[in-house]
């Protein structure tokens, strides 16, 4: 039985205003939750229509779990973790940059990206979508554990990270032809404007992902994956 | 004004068994709907809120494009296209195979990034989630009309291709070290098992892209981009 402040506490989490401010995000499924549990992320509580699936999960029935999900379809289990504190991005080695991406399922793909190519810090512009957001939980799976997630202002952190910084552009040279460092900034645009211009104007290399056909554009998501993939097998 | 025959016949067309028995599919956003068209694609039909924005589009009003619209906010057109007949594969340069991709965002991605690579062909297994989905379709933007989707068991016609079979699985060598010919079968498995069994059996040889962090596993659609982009980068 779960008390009607609680129920009214989770609800509230699938918006950004209340995950503010109560310091708390909510994750769903056995396996997100068990990842970031083994991750080390602190949780709140735990629910479970089958409470014996986790270590330390309350007995929820199938309505109050229907009732606290951000789901059509709840899926058995459900955290609510605390937000981890971060400290300041430390800028070492590859640094992922965001800016302005909205969409959940790619931000959510990038941070699992990041996680398979071990790059420990994603900096996000603000205006980048939340990636505390249930949708975002979704795509990464337990990576968000692994993968700290800032978000700042580009424009100011970019000329202090002492980093070459390069940018993801369809008029930039194609990646393999570019010398690429053992460090550095790569910085993807939103899905409809590409980089911001104040960010552009820091750029020290713009590079793309050679098109072959007529597609007009590759999805922010999977040109982040061959421009990362491309960064580490040369690295 | 929409007659409730054609209401009825367009709202049909969200399932897959009616979208076989009519030989149509439905296509939505000016965007999409235009470049299907400019792609060659014969339309039964076209609608639109604004129909100035389309030759040929017949004007509707909101509330009418709600009701056939497969989506929750309908974005003003709304296309209704003739199923492309298809000559069986060539098996000419390098085709993507797909074994049991059942998300309509992963094939609809897989689909735009062959467009991007110059692949003309896409080979499914039978169950694979159908490509006229309109969820696939929003996904692919206008890759459809360039791209031929075929479905066929795999296990048939894959021996028959004549082309090296190369399958994509975390156990396979990394795809950097592999030597590539000039063409050949890429095959992508399901998002949960992989590559079935019996088409496993088929290969000649198994790629990965290596991991340099702790994420479990790669979408189907980033693993698919980052292989079409290594066998492109070296043809």
């Amino acid at each position: 039985m779960v008390a009607k402040n609680d129920l009214k506490l989770i609800r509230s989490l699938h918006q950004k205003k209340y995950r503010t401010r109560h310091g708390l995000f909510l994750a769903e499924g056995v396996k997100v939750v068990s990842e970031l549990l083994e991750g080390g992320l602190e949780p709140y509580r735990i629910y479970s229509t089958e409470p014996d699936l986790l270590a330390g999960a309350e007995a929820v029935t199938g309505a109050e779990l229907q009732k606290m999900s951000a789901l059509v379809q709840p899926n058995r289990t459900l955290g609510v973790f605390h937000i981890p504190e971060l400290h300041p991005p430390a800028w070492s080695g590859w640094v992922l940059a965001l800016d302005g991406v909205r969409d959940p399922g790619n931000l959510g793909t990038l941070i699992r990206l990041c996680d398979w190519f071990g790059i420990r810090e994603l900096v996000c512009s603000p205006d980048t979508v939340d990636c505390f957001n249930p949708k975002v939980l979704q795509a990464t799976m337990g990576s968000l554990a692994r993968v700290g997630v800032h978000y700042l202002p580009l424009e100011e952190v970019l000329p202090q990270s002492g980093l070459p910084l390069f940018g993801a552009s369809m008029e930039g040279a194609p990646a393999a032809s570019v010398t690429l460092p053992d460090k550095g900034v790569l910085v993807l645009g939103s899905e409809s404007h590409g980089v911001s211009a104040p960010v552009r104007a820091l750029l020290d290399q713009v590079v793309c992902v050679p098109a072959f056909g007529q597609a007009e554009s590759l999805n922010v998501a999977t040109a982040g994956a061959i421009l990362l993939y491309e960064i580490k097998r040369k690295a």
